[in-house]
């Protein structure tokens, strides 16, 4: 999608550690016009597979899922958390996610009522690095019996595992900005 | 909002402790067409208030936050953050928020490149209870030198000190769903 990737050329910071930052308009202040132009770009890619839910994961996957709500007529958005929130109901299905960033371990949760075997489920979520979080997500719409219709990600890296180990469970994977390499001095450069 | 009202009569769920759970469609699972109408009751409350950007709090602020921004003509949403992320900018505005749901206490942060003295900030939230988080992101405007033009949550408990507390700071705020009480067997009622 080039009107995203010219946006991380543009905007994106490269960190030490390997990190890309895109809170400028994503992770932390979000450009609400670019939501729409990635959710638009998710119907496109995965129309043909008529999800009747859109299954992501707090926080940033939020603002993305909605929008892609949108295109699709509607379709509810449920958002997997991170952590055990008292007024949350306890009948849970749950995932373990390590995150590489942050160094620490998540529980990952969907309460039962709101994911079912009746359901096609579209997940997407903002990055896919090493897959942990997409695979919790797989792991819930598993134990919840749902389909999965197919899992889309904003950005990936592609030296990194996450793209292929997805792929390589059997499902249809779509990447909007593909990264191939970042330096020190923040050049960016995609596939 | 009347349709908002008769949707929390219809599919609220009044827990032990005093809490209001609205899951089935904004705090885990989101009704994004719900959404767009509450951003646009928000756009008819505040669009002669004339932000030029909405800072709101993670998760559930975030879908509210973004279907407003397309109202007020797609202008920047920021999420303020709750815990510290290894990815962060150190260079934030920071605030404490006690959580009386949960019992704990957050600090909530902003990254200072994304507020600044000569933003005109529209405060949106989805709950005021006793005002903890609405405050913390006054206190972070504060901090940045910011201007708020206003102050709207989505619900509200009008026996809650939260909706007065920022009034009598002089802020204009709007809620768009005021409880006056809750029973134990799911009764809701309205002001």
């Amino acid at each position: 999608m080039r009107l995203l990737e010219d946006r991380i050329r543009k905007d994106g910071k490269v960190l030490p550690g390997d990190i890309l930052k895109i809170d400028s308009f994503l992770n932390h202040q979000i450009d609400v016009k670019l939501m729409d132009e990635i959710g638009k770009e998710f119907y496109e890619l995965f129309k043909d597979t008529h999800p009747n839910k859109i299954l992501t994961i707090e926080s940033s996957g939020i603002a993305i899922a909605s929008s892609a709500s949108r295109f699709f007529g509607y379709i509810p958005v449920v958002f997997a958390k991170k952590t055990v929130a008292a007024n949350m109901n306890k009948n849970t299905y749950e995932a373990k996610e390590h995150s590489y960033t942050r160094n620490i371990e998540y529980t990952v949760q969907v309460a039962k009522e709101y994911l079912n075997k009746n359901d096609e489920v579209l997940i997407l979520d903002d990055f896919l690095a090493n897959g942990e979080a997409m695979n919790s997500l797989i792991e819930i719409c598993k134990q919840a019996g749902a389909h999965i219709v197919g899992c889309g990600s904003v950005v990936c890296k592609t030296y990194q595992p996450g793209e292929k180990r997805i792929a390589d469970l059997g499902y249809q994977v779509e990447v909007l900005a593909r990264v191939k390499s970042m330096t020190d001095d923040g050049q960016i450069e995609f596939e």
